[in-house]
């Protein structure tokens, strides 16, 4: 056994998780090797574990993406990190030469590479990346918090391509651990918030962070709507619930002119109320993943506690423990958001 | 008989127009009255025809909305124009107190009136309208070449919306006469235009117009804007044929953060490839009427000849024969634009 001889988590199909011994890979040229802090379970990785992207990912891969770690060791040429720093991924490898990547958009390259799902990613000890995929964390940001960052940083990317400005309405439909930091991140940056969502525990805890909601098969979303803002409605609406509902409430809450970001991921193609678009000339904001901007915003936010953590990590296994761990948050109707505790850092 | 006796048509349901004598409505405080040129026939027009618009229009409805005219009084307190000045009229009459006019989006007033529709119309030789609905014209500016600003304020607003910079790539699917004039608009702000359309006699039109045209039922439409664009897609889709096959097909063409402008009246909710907005980053653009800029970029362009107005207009009836002119049109698979000529002006 070396000191690169680790241990990793492998999903192997059929709702499995192995976990053995391996050697990492040293750094090449421009990479970076990242010793894993922590790495929560995302909505992504739970699909992996349903089965739901078997013929993407296969059944050799180490999955996790949002993780947080400290740099490990460097290969050459690497000039953006230094060994012991805190560190973060952002998990995205482009190619840098199709369409998206020519009009400068990176992040939606034509061929992107999602680090921990097309190539090995976090649920492993020793973690070798490309280094330009790092943003360096704060000294005394708290490396659980940290974990964060990912799903903080998509959050980030919807509330800045809504355009929100401070004072604005903003209905967020879906309570979910998206949804929430979505709100978190919508409040923080002067939005009057609302949260739909129709399950009981999940509007308990958002009310725990402070949020007005509303259950809409409880009551009418529209009327409250329209009876906070004046019967102006919401001039900035994040749909998080990926169904029809979802769908048919986003336009018929929205202001004129207010602005739709699409955040959930529709597999169905649901039915729009496209008279709805044109009679109050709304707009709909497709938004994926995250620009550098948008982690550099998460960590300023996490840092600075904008984003309450401790109530957002709702349990901490170690990675020894990465079954029971899936196996609980998929059967759990109060859990936000699990962490696997990778490797111990000082 | 007095100098304000008048004739007028009366629509009076089931798609029968009748021609009478009448009294001209002298103009109020803050009121103008247009003596009428020419008058098209929109596609609302035709809907009401139709009867699909019946309990909002009713059976003693003078329609007509896209019109061209010269003062011939004016009322109270009226500045901004004077008698005998070329002009149109811009058909909307807001309330200027719900959120949306409070918010300075009067066009899109929610308590809008559309003159011509919910209240009498152009299709009579005398027309009194509020005096802040009138756009001067210059002096030279052939009058049935003016009945076309109306429409063409419609296309300006949408390439307006889109955001459309010189040199980016264009397809406006369906190419009536909505989408000609869209596309002519495009192009004449400097966008490289396609326009996909499946009646041969409308490609045939839009080719003489100089437009490249694709019909998507005998061709790829995707493939061929692919091979357009360098793989890239359209960076504006304008989105006119009102159909669930234009409306697959808006999403299938657009670049990574392509912008789609819903220029079509969907009555029915179409379903849409959501997981593409979410993919490439997609921007759905309601767009509803025109503001006043609107107005006077078209007044600019047709004035300036950048609207083949000739082409355009495909037909030319006295009011008499407005019935006839309906019935036409209905009928025709080849007219574009039919114009009624409701009063001679030297």
């Amino acid at each position: 056994m070396t000191d690169t001889t680790i241990t990793a988590a492998y999903y192997r199909g059929g709702r499995k998780f192995t976990v053995e011994s391996t050697e990492a890979r040293p750094p090449g040229a421009g990479e970076a090797r990242i010793r894993i802090a922590y790495c929560g379970i995302c909505g992504t990785d739970m699909h992996v574990f349903h089965g739901n992207m078997d013929a993407r990912v296969g059944f050799e891969r180490v999955i996790g993406h949002e993780m947080s770690g400290v740099v490990e060791s460097v290969g050459e040429g690497v000039d953006n990190v230094a060994v012991g720093q805190k560190v973060v991924v952002r998990p995205l490898d482009h190619c840098g030469d199709c369409p998206a990547c020519r009009a400068g958009h990176h992040h939606i390259c034509h061929r992107l590479k999602f680090l921990g799902l097309d190539t090995d990613g976090a649920m492993q000890e020793l973690w070798t990346v490309p280094a330009h995929t790092l943003h360096v964390l704060p000294d005394d940001l708290r490396l659980d918090h940290a974990a964060l960052i990912e799903p903080v940083a998509v959050a980030c990317h919807d509330v800045r391509l809504s355009g929100l400005a401070p004072g604005e309405d903003v209905v967020v439909i879906g309570g979910g651990p998206i949804g929430v930091l979505v709100a978190m991140v919508a409040r923080a940056a002067g939005g009057k918030v609302l949260v739909s969502e129709v399950n009981p525990n999940r509007l308990a805890i958002a009310g725990r962070l402070g949020f007005d909601t509303v259950n809409p098969t409880e009551a009418d979303l529209v009327a409250e709507v329209e009876a906070r803002t004046g019967a102006k409605g919401a001039d900035v609406v994040f749909e998080v619930s990926g169904s029809q509902a979802g769908v048919d409430a986003m336009t018929a809450v929205a202001a004129t002119r207010g602005r739709i970001v699409m955040v959930a991921i529709h597999a169905k193609k649901p039915e729009i109320d496209l008279f709805r678009f044109f009679w109050r000339e709304l707009r709909l904001i497709g938004a994926r993943v995250y620009e550098p901007e948008d982690y550099d915003k998460a960590i300023a936010l996490i840092a600075a506690g904008g984003i309450d953590a401790d109530t957002i990590i709702t349990d901490v296994s170690p990675l020894s423990e990465i079954q029971a761990a899936f196996e609980a948050l998929d059967a759990s109707p109060t859990a936000m958001k699990s962490l696997i505790k990778v490797g111990e850092i000082a």
